[in-house]
């Protein structure tokens, strides 16, 4: 048996999102069908990093999966490509050690989130982008951004009902950068994201831009512990899942 | 009446091309049914600058329509927008004199072709690029495009088939530009174009790059007058419209 660990990238847009799910087309399920074929009928089932919600991208995704068929990596990467739909493409394939999990192992993860900040639309980047057609205070925006820095219980930046017990988490770095063409990137470094917890602080942020939240309003929003106080959860498109560190 | 001139841009991924078909989703279907519906059940017909294939898309795409509502166009803009599919959009609207029309005063169009120029695929861009997964010579590439420029008969880079007679048309500008991301953009300017004669210059531009071609063989496949001369017409999902002059 060999461990094999995979770097993927998505385009979330046509996905019910990354778990699997039956009778919905989703990133585990096209990847175990293409595997399945490839080991003529036997269900190879795959342990990624974490899920993306219906419509969130990737960049680099990891998983790994074991497999008794003896092929070299290019070979599997080559052999896996051919047989997957075109919003779906193995970057990379390497062998790991038997104790290597996707999942447990992860030692940092980035997301992006990227805002088209114009009056005008873009259809071209509607699938990949949350358009906010008015100005946003960028400074207020970085000002509120530092609070998130470090370890905090982020309850309140975590979608109500997830069942996790701890919802401690670090958060290394979280920066806007104005790019080209209107585009804004905000991008997270975290050591671990609880469920729906990036939109939720991009939601927030969003409201301090708009002037809806003060700067100081989000460290009291973290100590409240309480989903209700933060913002809306912004919309799934605008995110993508960018780099797993191990 | 008024007459009014409308610049629109549409994601071309999900449409059977600009023209109305029964049955089919396309762009002047999308946008009649929007106008017949301000125009509470009265047919709208417009006319635009020239068609899309499937799949090509529109940075800026030009129609007219005469009407007999009273708007203002900035409300004609957002009524328009509101109703549309986000996948079309109206950047702008303008009034014209009557005897405006978008086709036959056509001064100028620019069209652009992306190609992503890299062994590995991007599953984000696979709707909006060529992918070639090698390397391509840029330089004859660049010397085959001088060809094109001037005044030529161009039925070796029309559709077979197609009923117009004077296929005569002169290229100003043909350049091919180097982006980031591995993405080079094909511009072409020109007077006028036959159909699918971009896609089939691209392709032999690409013939030229992979060696297939030597520069020298264009102006012979131009003198040929003969569509079997010239390389298999490119894929539709590069091609994009870019701006057209009046």
């Amino acid at each position: 048996m060999v461990k094999l660990k995979c770097t993927v990238t998505y385009d979330g847009t046509n996905f019910s999102g990354y778990q699997i799910q039956p009778n919905k087309r989703t990133v585990q399920g096209e990847i175990e069908a293409v595997l399945k074929k490839i080991h003529k009928g036997s269900e190879v089932k795959i342990v990624a990093s974490g899920r993306t919600d219906a419509g969130v991208h990737a960049h680099e995704q990891v998983f790994h999966y074991t497999t008794n068929l003896t092929i070299p990596l290019a070979n599997w990467k080559k052999a896996l490509n051919s047989l997957l739909p075109d919003d779906i493409y193995i970057r990379k394939m390497e062998e790991v050690t038997e104790d290597f999990h996707a999942r447990y192992h992860v030692k940092k993860k980035e997301y992006r989130y990227r805002l088209l900040v114009n009056t005008e639309k873009d259809v071209f980047r509607r699938n990949y982008t949350c358009h906010i057609p008015m100005a946003l205070n960028k400074e207020a925006m970085e000002e509120a951004a530092k609070a998130f820095l470090g370890e905090h219980d982020f309850t309140s930046f975590c979608a109500a009902n997830t069942p996790v017990v701890n919802k401690v988490r670090t958060i290394h770095k979280l920066s806007i950068i104005e790019d080209s063409n209107h585009e804004w990137v905000i991008q997270v470094i975290g050591s671990g994201f609880l469920y729906q917890m990036v939109r939720i602080i991009v939601g927030t942020l969003l409201d301090v831009g708009k002037g809806k939240l003060a700067p100081k309003d989000v460290a009291d929003i973290i100590e409240k512990k309480d989903r209700s106080y933060a913002s809306q959860t912004a919309p799934a498109q605008g995110l993508t899942m960018w780099k797993v560190t191990y």
